[in-house]
């Protein structure tokens, strides 16, 4: 079989199966999740292993890219594989060969041969979490974002509250027009490159709220955020927003307006990649 | 004051105070403690530091050089400074403009000018920890060795007991004659390219203990050590040493006979340098 074919169709072929892998990384080593050139990216490492392992090279489709720096508890990947391999078998020989900031936490053949990581999605889940700290520990440095400023936690919980349900979420979208394809979270590289109709920024969320969660290193405020998608630098652009409110520099009913505006300029800043996490994808 | 003259003496000199830092550091990025050209080290970026907040650039000299890979919890170093920056700018100064995996937790004027990280030394600690799992989360990857072979916790346990007192432990210092003066745990670049007569290889460890640690990714198994010094790589060779009795490769009796050998050849395997923590140094 052609690995070229199969990376563009990303579809199941006759005598092939398609797989479904749950993995975990560390995203700070990493240009995000999509291959590019020369740069070492989670697909990219992902393809190479499975290059080694099954001597088939299919370009493994995730749930939805993450930008670098970025971290997963739990992305989802599909892909096609004519190799007739036990499944606890490539979970273990994936382990044995990728770097280990990348780890296959579950292996299994998709019941429904058409299964797709990004296009099956019906929900995921992603973690915030900022530390609540003068200083970070060298341990922790990769995995939060250190904000100490002082915070208004009901501000932070009445603008969580505020995103819950269907809204179109423009204002919260990385501005880059050259990116707006991204938008569509199933762009591929020649999509990116023609001008294709603006997709939709209408997005449904679930459950949107802050915990507290203390640590060994401090204490951390974690943002957990339910949807049914999430446009490019979403969750990190909301992240500012309520941290912007949570310092006054914002008040939580200018959100409102902010919606409104569809644009990006009105929003608060970009929060760093460092702090966010993808928990989880459900099908 | 001359630099160059300062990273030689590591002496305070008049108008000048020696100053006392603690720090941790995650060392997986770095070339371990000691200034290499050309390559990220943690005294390195701890004088680059200094050069931009105080203009001065003394070379810190360390409680002891750790390798590669190796993490500090509470790492000490010294070195004098002429200019009069009280000890809490100094602190948040070094943190603005050090890299996030070195942080700087104390700052202060050492109350003795003689003081010297390494020659005022009593007793350091390190720890070695060890997850007990077939999986490493990549968010730990890092900071532990994963064993995950069977192992007899009662020869962990004995083993460690031999250790304490004051023993020759050249049979677990790294055999490299070439690295014979490191084991003085006070070569400097040029003493190590001289021969010197070899140091006494000697040590008085006060305690030796495994503890159990249940972690959110694990079971960690912590072998804690303190002594009045250690020689190079010691604790990584007295962790392969008592791992290999876990394992049951070796009788815990043999450990007898390893210390009478005084051959590095007779102990058991260098345990990784991700495992190490420079836990703290009491003066």
């Amino acid at each position: 079989m052609n690995a070229r074919i199969q990376s563009v169709t990303g579809q199941s072929e006759p005598g092939s199966h398609t797989w479904k892998l749950t993995l975990a990384y560390d995203g700070t080593d990493f240009h995000g999740w999509q291959v590019q050139p020369g740069k070492p990216t989670i697909q990219g490492e992902l393809q190479a292993a499975l290059g080694r392992v099954t001597g088939e090279t299919p370009l493994p489709q995730g749930s939805g890219r993450t930008d670098a720096g970025v971290h997963a508890l739990g992305q989802v990947a599909s892909f096609p594989l004519s190799a007739p391999i036990p499944a606890e078998n490539l979970l273990l020989a994936l382990n044995r060969t990728l770097p280990p900031p990348i780890r296959i936490l579950a292996a299994e053949r998709a019941q429904d041969p058409t299964f797709h990581a990004r296009h099956s999605t019906v929900a995921k889940t992603y973690e915030y979490r900022i530390l609540r700290a003068e200083k970070c520990s060298p341990f922790f440095a990769r995995y939060v974002y250190t904000f100490s400023w002082p915070l208004n936690l009901d501000a932070l919980h009445q603008s969580a509250h505020i995103f819950l349900g269907e809204h179109d979420f423009r204002s919260f979208a990385a501005s880059d027009p050259d990116l707006a394809s991204r938008n569509l979270e199933n762009g591929n590289e020649l999509m990116e490159r023609v001008k294709v109709p603006v997709a939709s920024t209408v997005r449904t969320i679930f459950a949107s709220e802050w915990q507290e969660r203390d640590t060994e290193d401090g204490r951390l405020l974690v943002y957990r955020v339910r949807g049914n998608g999430f446009l490019h630098h979403m969750v990190r652009n909301l992240v500012g927003t309520m941290l912007d409110a949570g310092r006054g520099r914002l008040g939580v009913d200018e959100i409102h307006r902010i919606f409104a505006a569809r644009s990006r300029s009105e929003a608060g800043f970009t929060a760093p990649g460092r702090g966010l996490f993808l928990h989880s994808v459900e099908y």
